[in-house]
């Protein structure tokens, strides 16, 4: 069965009702707009939007699953990179008339899945026709407090680097199964100071010089302690991208007790230093990281 | 000079910064999320996203311009439709690497002038590469006072319905150059109780029955009464959509007063009632216009 026997609005009014909601949705999908309560007093709100373009983040043949598990994961993981909490979710889905409902289907059970796994609401959408590849765009608003969010700015020389997981080669397949690192970072927030933070979407080699320009410092990085994924070279962890695991900073004195604490609460997450913040130039750095960036991927 | 050739993030850090943000803006585009102040209490959250396809809503030859007005355009109407207050946008925009940059920038002076209009702080976005027709996907969240939203459901037996404008003919132009009715919904619910409200984007042949069936009343409507736009006929009026005005029922004995109040705040926007919620079966209705009802164009 195509999609355009079935009518895109009847197939969104049959998938959305099934999505998850919390208890702060007033209004769900149906109406105009989605109506939540509001934050409490102390809370800054946080959006963010994301999107997978078939034939540029996926291909036609990726399992359409993995494909809306990741839709959704990569804004969670943006949630996580400011130690924020997700709560509601607007999910835009543009197919061709010619597609598989099994495969809008399919799809939306991996938007579904991880919504539920991270409580997330799906509160809305929109769904469309196009005469070309499927797009799927999904926004994310939700919260973190303001004591504890964590932008890119605030990390200082001296501070310690440390990224959680193990990176590189994530486009064998990692790329379409990871997991938001919010429960992660949350706890980060609630028992550290933590400088700054971000979630590795370009790579080390790219996103490391992003939060020490963001910062205005310099940093050094030590190679030979990357957690590396299995039958990845140091190159491949530095330059591959997709990792989606939390790059941050804090001060040395605040790090010392971290890996203890860590190894704790997350047992199967790797925590490793892999470097620190430091007054050196931009340039050095730059010069220094040249021969493994790739050109932007996207 | 093609988009490719510039770089989308380039385009994306050049453009951002000139977007309108408001007060309420704690961290813009440019980190992982934007951060923006929580609303009030005895204040709701809406969230509000839409889309617009090429080749599926608007054409290659549609003035980019017109474009971007019409896509931040439509999802403030929603936000007309529960008297609510844009505060916050996030726009993804796709499109092909050949696209040049000209249209682009074209197509965000329209998003940005919509934002102005509205006080509208466009805080983030995404862009992407596409191989295949553009898309403009905006998502806008904002507040509403618990006591001021209005939903499609609360309409009874016995309201009068009223619509703001003229109807019809819409897709001749005004569809791409349609104002929001955020002003006048917001006098609406300030000045009167509006049991129901939506606003007309299918035309009233579609979006008055959905009025209906979500307050589980039935309606008559009052044919020779309909505001039509120049050259246009009642079926056009009734048939067309695009035509973005409000449509809102409230109690005959409010209704009294309104007529002589709306004049002398919008004198220069028609307020036409057009008929009546009733206690008829949703199967009359049905019949009764079925005559007038297309096909979903989208």
């Amino acid at each position: 069965m195509k999609l355009r026997d079935v009518g895109e609005d009847r197939l969104l009014e049959q998938l959305l009702p099934k999505l998850p909601r919390n208890v702060k949705v007033v209004l769900g999908a149906g109406d105009d707009c989605a109506v939540v309560e509001p934050g409490k007093r102390g809370v800054l709100d946080l959006l963010k939007t994301d999107c997978l373009v078939e034939g540029i983040h996926f291909a036609k043949s990726t399992p359409p699953r993995q494909v809306g598990w990741k839709a959704m994961a990569r804004p969670l993981s943006d949630f996580a990179a400011m130690s924020g909490l997700p709560q509601f979710a607007l999910v835009t889905l543009i197919v061709p008339a010619t597609r598989d409902v099994s495969w809008v289907r399919q799809l939306y059970r991996g938007i579904e899945k991880a919504a539920r796994t991270f409580d997330v609401a799906v509160v809305g959408g929109e769904t469309s026709n196009i005469k070309g590849p499927a797009v799927i765009s999904i926004s994310v608003t939700g919260v973190v407090e303001k004591k504890r969010w964590v932008g890119r700015a605030g990390g200082k020389p001296g501070d310690e680097l440390f990224v959680t997981g193990r990176l590189g080669g994530s486009l064998r397949a990692s790329h379409l199964k990871f997991v938001p690192r919010i429960a992660e970072s949350r706890w980060l927030t609630k028992h550290f100071r933590i400088h700054a933070m971000m979630d590795l979407s370009d790579g080390l080699g790219t996103d490391l010089p992003r939060l020490a320009r963001a910062s205005r410092v310099g940093f050094e990085l030590d190679e030979a302690a990357l957690p590396l994924n299995r039958g990845c070279t140091i190159r491949q962890a530095i330059s591959d991208g997709e990792d989606y695991e939390l790059l941050f900073a804090m001060a040395a004195k605040d790090a010392r007790s971290l890996s203890a604490r860590w190894k704790s609460k997350f047992p199967h997450v790797p925590l490793t230093r892999i470097g620190r913040f430091n007054l050196k130039s931009k340039i050095e750095n730059r010069k220094f990281l040249r021969g493994y960036v790739h050109f932007q991927k996207r």
